[in-house]
């Protein structure tokens, strides 16, 4: 299994808290539920981004405030891309909309601009008794949908869209688990196999893990700057139909945790894959306005499937994801998503409405955030100029931020890293030593988390070892997001070098 | 199966589309998502509250804004416990914090109360970023964890709580599959039961499908106001045993379908039940304000058990459910709530924060709204007066709209409904004459939602047939809502004693 990584259990033990849970280990024989007799598929799940380091970095945030003395003042979290945690400011327009829908009694007040007002009475007019404490319909709200199409169909120049293949979503992580559930079945060889990258972005491996289905790696190039090799596909899917029937692919482009931008030709690629070797597509497309490097641009898979023309358009299944966390919005706490599905069996579709039933329907907030970011102001209205200011010195910042990480980065030795064409992350490669490699896993670790551990005890930088994301055996690496504010960003690219420097030595 | 129902694709038939359907069958022959590839367990999963009929009764509102002639010129919905899209105002002072939370611009106006002003400063201090926009910890925001378990201290007469055993989570759905997942694992003879009551809230019967656990059904005693018989949940248990292995024992307090409110001996004999035959226990107790009955009062499970004195209070594990949807609030849309877990392994817990990890956290601005709830206006704060005002004012309409209901249902002949004494829902037993279940039965139809979708297309109220809740062999209900404004509910209830009186006379 390529999901290394250290179990919350032994992670408690470092804490010191080792002997309490075996104390309660024997007490709990009694419980209808224990380790023993839970779920065993839960067990299986790991989801680093908030895994072992990141809870002992709220335990040394506590110490800290507790007046522990440390080798420093502040916890520098670069392990989630988390834009307003790290001092991102909500886009005025998107948060004032909000407020008018929360309290309507707003729409009263001179204070909001007319264009908030009238997105804020559209948005109140489609909810029930006109409240956002209405549910919606469980495929989420009518002209929110609409919007959606319609800012799709400006996106992929003209390609059409069907509101009705539109599903609002609780961020993208709900509509992703939830089209995998519908996807995962049989047992022994005829078992779902699910082809993800290597790296990835955890939710994959967890949901996984968690429905029991096989997950099947297909490696990026590191060399080629984490670009899709179709002979790795090709291999990767071949070694799977020994064991297991594979039958979906997922991408995620912008790449998390990779930051690498897929070219219209490997896109392409990997469509010609899928309807030859008939393969559902998943594309993971949250960071759509992520990308930085010149040279680069996003291609969302829909409009590359429809260039190929109808053999492929009219056939091959796919479905994309959207959220209101990433790009320039980095709302995160509001869950807001969607994903659409194209060329789904009518049948199948039927049976995706009642499942999503079962959960009512999207936190209403979050829908309607997304509607702003799909229907945001247009050249004329009042809010326009701001809205634009403030989109653009967003994305200015991150790509200046990626810059930077990628050459700071690129000056430590035995530090490599790829250039952050976009999305929020670098995911360098690090050289370890023999001596800490061999102390690592005496401890049980795996060598980049024993790495990063002791990063973050000495330093305070909290970043996610590459093994919580998969990689090569035999290779180690981190994924630290670009977000902190410059000043802080090059206070920590300068701590994490100084401190692979030091371990370096340390370990040689 | 209790599972009755009509499936999703015999009723798109019903409105004309099954060619179409079929069609698509054959050509979907090349898919690699299809009705006989996906999941199975998903095709098990039914939920009635949001099933067929109220996809016919959206369809119906659409024929009727194109103006297609009905014999009724609006659909009245009574399906769903939606008290904002039944016109019931949101509480001013939970809107104001929400709107100040989401644009703290408004913190510098004059025009909100002072307490408001400090509630959201205190939720958006406890935020990343000061932002509703940042990810919260998994487990929920800190400070809001602090005040649910205060809440429950004060609700529950001064029995601890600790904030380390309060989860938030969307809805109380969402905390309820939680569990499940933790709790349904085995196969054949050793796959976990759950026993639910029947009737039971579909999602019950929803989840277990979709996990593949076995629905344990115990009856409740309709002759005794839907009370709960210990001779039942031993017979249902014995029953299970012959071939699974029963560890969860759920209850829905006050009741939904079904409206009782249980009286604190039953909940004791449930506890020492539980204790006797090692049994987790669920506690859905989402209507905890909702009891309109005299004499009768909610006693959380939690309290009582605290009562019964240590031996049941260090052993007997329990989780209680609660949501920001229900009691005076009805905020559904912002998918609110948390749960309390009593007396579970610790080991386990570490493995529940790891699950809802992976989810990332709940809506922030549903755990802000979860914050007001657990935390409303105080006497002697400005807001306090206009608060209690409106909360009071809601509970009582709801008392008076349930003994409108109760007392109008019981004026029809073949009607008998038990008191509602809590939640928001009748569910009155109806005779239908043997010709009628005849024809039903002719068009592969629960004879209940034969009679429902009758209703529907001549009436144009929109009811739950009692088959999707599950109910004894032989008997028919209908749930309905208490929540329409008082005029349009005593419409309703002429027009469905109209209906029944017709239907009884047409079928005889």
């Amino acid at each position: 299994s390529p999901r290394i990584g250290v179990s919350l259990v032994s992670v408690v033990s470092e804490t010191g808290d080792l002997k309490k849970m075996t104390d309660n280990a024997v007490f709990s024989q009694n419980k209808v539920l224990t380790i023993d007799t839970m779920n065993p598929n839960v067990k299986n799940v790991e989801y680093a981004v908030r895994g072992p380091i990141v809870q002992r970095a709220v335990q040394i945030e506590k110490e800290l405030r507790e007046g522990m003395k440390k080798p420093f003042t502040e916890v520098i979290k670069a392990n989630i891309g988390d834009a307003h945690a790290m001092g991102q400011q909500p886009i005025t327009f998107f948060r004032q909309v909000l407020a008018l829908c929360s309290y309507p009694e707003l729409l009263k007040d001179n204070m909001f601009p007319e264009d908030a007002k009238s997105r804020a009475r559209r948005i109140l007019q489609a909810c029930g008794g006109s409240s956002l404490g209405a549910y919606s319909a469980s495929q989420g709200i009518d002209c929110v949908r609409q919007d959606v199409a319609r800012y799709i169909e400006r996106r992929d120049g003209g390609v059409p869209c069907d509101p009705d293949n539109v599903y609002l979503t609780s961020g993208a992580s709900d509509g992703i688990v939830t089209m995998l559930k519908l996807l995962v079945c049989g047992e022994g060889a005829s078992k779902t196999g699910v082809m993800i990258s290597i790296p990835q972005y955890p939710l994959y491996s967890a949901a996984l893990a968690e429905l029991g289905a096989v997950q099947v790696n297909y490696y990026l190039n590191e060399e080629k700057c984490w670009s899709m090799d179709l002979s790795e596909l090709e291999r990767s899917l071949a070694e799977a139909r020994k064991h297991c029937n594979p039958k979906v692919l997922c991408i995620i482009n912008p790449g998390n945790p990779t930051g690498q931008v897929q070219s219209r030709q490997c896109i392409e690629d990997v469509i010609r894959f899928a309807a030859k070797e008939h393969l559902f597509l998943m594309a993971d497309e949250v960071y759509q306005d992520n990308v930085y490097a010149e040279g680069c641009q996003f291609h969302s898979f829909k409009k590359v499937l429809f260039e190929l023309g109808p053999q492929y358009s009219n056939t091959v299944e796919l479905v994309s994801f959207h959220s209101t966390s990433k790009c320039y919005m980095g709302e995160c706490g509001f869950r807001g998503g969607y994903m659409e599905v194209i060329n789904m069996d009518p049948e199948v579709k039927a049976q995706l409405i009642k499942l999503v039933s079962v959960r009512l329907c999207p936190a209403v907030p979050g829908q309607a955030l997304m509607d702003m970011v799909v229907n945001s102001p247009q050249p004329g209205e009042p809010s326009y100029t701001t809205f634009m200011k403030e989109r653009t010195a967003t994305l200015s910042l991150l790509a200046e931020k990626a810059k930077l990480t990628e050459e700071m980065l690129n000056t430590v030795p035995g530090i490599t890293c790829n250039p952050v064409q976009g999305a929020m992350y670098s995911f360098p490669n690090i050289s370890l030593p023999q001596k800490a490699i061999k102390e690592a896993k005496a401890l049980g670790q795996a060598p980049d988390m024993f790495y990063c551990m002791k990063m973050l005890e000495e330093t305070g930088i909290c970043l996610v070892p590459g093994s919580g994301f998969g990689q090569k055996d035999g290779t180690y690496h981190f994924r630290m997001t670009i977000l902190p504010p410059t000043d802080k960003l090059k206070l920590l690219l300068a701590k994490v070098k100084e401190f692979h420097q030091k371990f370096t030595r340390q370990y040689s």
